[in-house]
């Protein structure tokens, strides 16, 4: 078992990455590599106590930024922290990646470098929006496809019940399709068609779910296309964004606001903590040929931390076998389909 | 000018609705039209004084409920108190209904009923979300067209412009498309070829706008197909709905809580009304041939009063001259370009 994690990649790099580099390896005793600039690298571990022998590091000489354009960046920054490590799950070498760097690019290297998963048509991008549980919503697609067919979003849930077993630990999990409206029936075409398709697959797909309930804790999966799914999860981190933002100026703009928020401020803490979208793990990308685990850009070592582990579950959950598994069974499920077909 | 109001529809009807209409006579010396049971509307009024000579009140004896089908409800209960206030708009009776009865069934009663203007393909939804400078931003389609094509986010683009510009009073509507991205080129196919479209018309467009800005205002129109309006809209309500809940839960959860929030008290409650999406007036539908104005089923009097307002000026901005204006003249434009383009 072998992660790899992109040591330059992110808002708070190389110092949060090697932060988490280090706790993951006292905490889950896993192997790790890490990408980027060797004397930057080595300078930052050496704050630390650790097994060294858990950790190797791989000079790279370049980085991806954000304002990169995504695939043109994959294909010409060949020794940039992100592709060297994107290359070693390819070859085998390790068996997930952890990186807090550009979205795009990320998604563009797990499609050109990593590589599809056979069979799969697209990847989907799964980040997770924290409900009223205090647990978390996976929205599948987060943003990688814009324009989605009903293959796309059947991948999409059968993908992501996968991911929520075998990473998320939830037994059963709840698969919903993003709608506006509860009753089938409803929705757009795309959806329409979706829902007659995910209804009949081996999964406890419980229908439409409104984008209000979202945050009710009603799904544990919400299935869409990636337009959709940006559009619900930028809504509503934009509105909690902006309320903790308004609650603030509210308490800072008198004295009894002041006094108020110091009586609640331990609680104000845990809400708006609830409310940070930074702090609810790696988002996966779905459908690749192994494990690529997107970390928040503002990751500070904890997120880092949490993604590295989400790879541990991911390797050790067999994620890609399951994958397969059932890309093999809807190949078999439609040549039955024709067979019976054409006997009538 | 005169308006009609939907008696018996909405959640607190008829007692709202009534309140509201009496409001309305009094602030803008508006001629209004009730439709309703008689016997209660009539009981209903003698609670209040005003000039009767402003009001007359058609009696009906059907009611459509929220779970009445839409389009049948339109199509069988036609002595509903809605269908009537419709069929007054389509003969030219009154300039404007107001209702805050079932959304699905005045959006079939504006089509089926009232009539799309000619030469609009699809009439679209207007429902504002309040925004952090204490304003509201458009959303436009907001649920009435599932699927849409370019024309259509055209027309909503035209159409809004027009109405901010009328009824909001907006001297240069900033007019945004709703995106996964800010750059030009980003989204689906349906945004960006709306994009090239949008950007040759004659109006403020300001470009793509990501969900979480739509909060920011940094827009007062986000142009979208409807679903995606809805899946942003429902996405927002949801999110502040709960963060109010989660924090009235964390005051009242300890005495500490308790006494800080007695301290924030008119503060919390200005923040509460500012997320409260039913305060924000009614949802004008856009391009059936008369004023709509979908008030929130939750309306409260002042809502009903509002929204009749949002009438009157719908009426008095001529918006329905200016949107024909906008079809005459992109149908010239039209053929402009198609003699252009045989003479060359």
């Amino acid at each position: 078992m072998k992660i790899v994690v992109d040591g330059m990649g992110g808002d708070n790099a190389p110092k949060s990455n090697v932060e988490g580099v280090v706790s993951a390896i006292k905490e889950y005793n896993v192997d790790i590599i890490i990408t980027g600039d060797k004397d930057i690298l080595e300078k930052e571990f050496s704050n630390y106590e650790f097994d060294k022998s858990k950790l190797e590091i791989i000079h790279t000489t370049e980085i991806i930024e954000n304002e990169d354009k995504p695939v043109k960046a994959i294909r010409c920054k060949k020794d940039s922290s992100m592709v060297v490590a994107l290359q070693l799950v390819k070859e085998g070498k390790a068996d997930a990646i952890v990186s807090a760097g550009s979205t795009g690019a990320l998604l563009a290297g797990g499609l050109f470098v990593v590589g599809r998963i056979k069979g799969i048509d697209r990847p989907c991008l799964c980040p997770a929006i924290p409900n009223v549980k205090r647990g978390m919503t996976l929205i599948a697609d987060g943003g990688a496809n814009a324009d989605c067919k009903v293959r796309n979003l059947v991948e999409f849930a059968a993908m992501t019940n996968i991911y929520s077993k075998k990473v998320l630990g939830i037994e059963n999990p709840k698969i919903s399709l993003a709608n506006i409206g509860s009753e089938e029936g409803k929705g757009n075409e795309l959806v329409k068609q979706s829902y007659e398709e995910i209804k009949g697959m081996d999964l406890n797909f419980i229908g439409n779910l409104e984008a209000r309930d979202v945050i009710n804790a009603k799904a544990d999966v919400i299935v869409c296309d990636g337009f959709t799914g940006n559009i619900l999860l930028k809504s509503a981190e934009g509105v909690a964004m902006s309320v903790m933002k308004l609650l603030k100026e509210t308490f800072l703009s008198s004295t009894k606001g002041k006094l108020g928020a110091m009586l609640l401020k331990n609680d104000l803490k845990e809400l708006k903590d609830f409310m940070d979208y930074s702090e609810y793990g790696g988002a996966p990308l779905l459908g690749v040929n192994g494990g690529v685990i997107k970390a928040h850009g503002s990751s500070n070592s904890k997120a880092i931390k949490n993604a590295i582990n989400q790879g541990i579950k991911f390797a050790k959950g067999n994620v890609l076998k399951d994958i397969e598994n059932f890309v093999q069974e809807s190949k078999e499920k439609e040549e039955a389909k024709k067979i019976k077909n054409e006997e009538k």
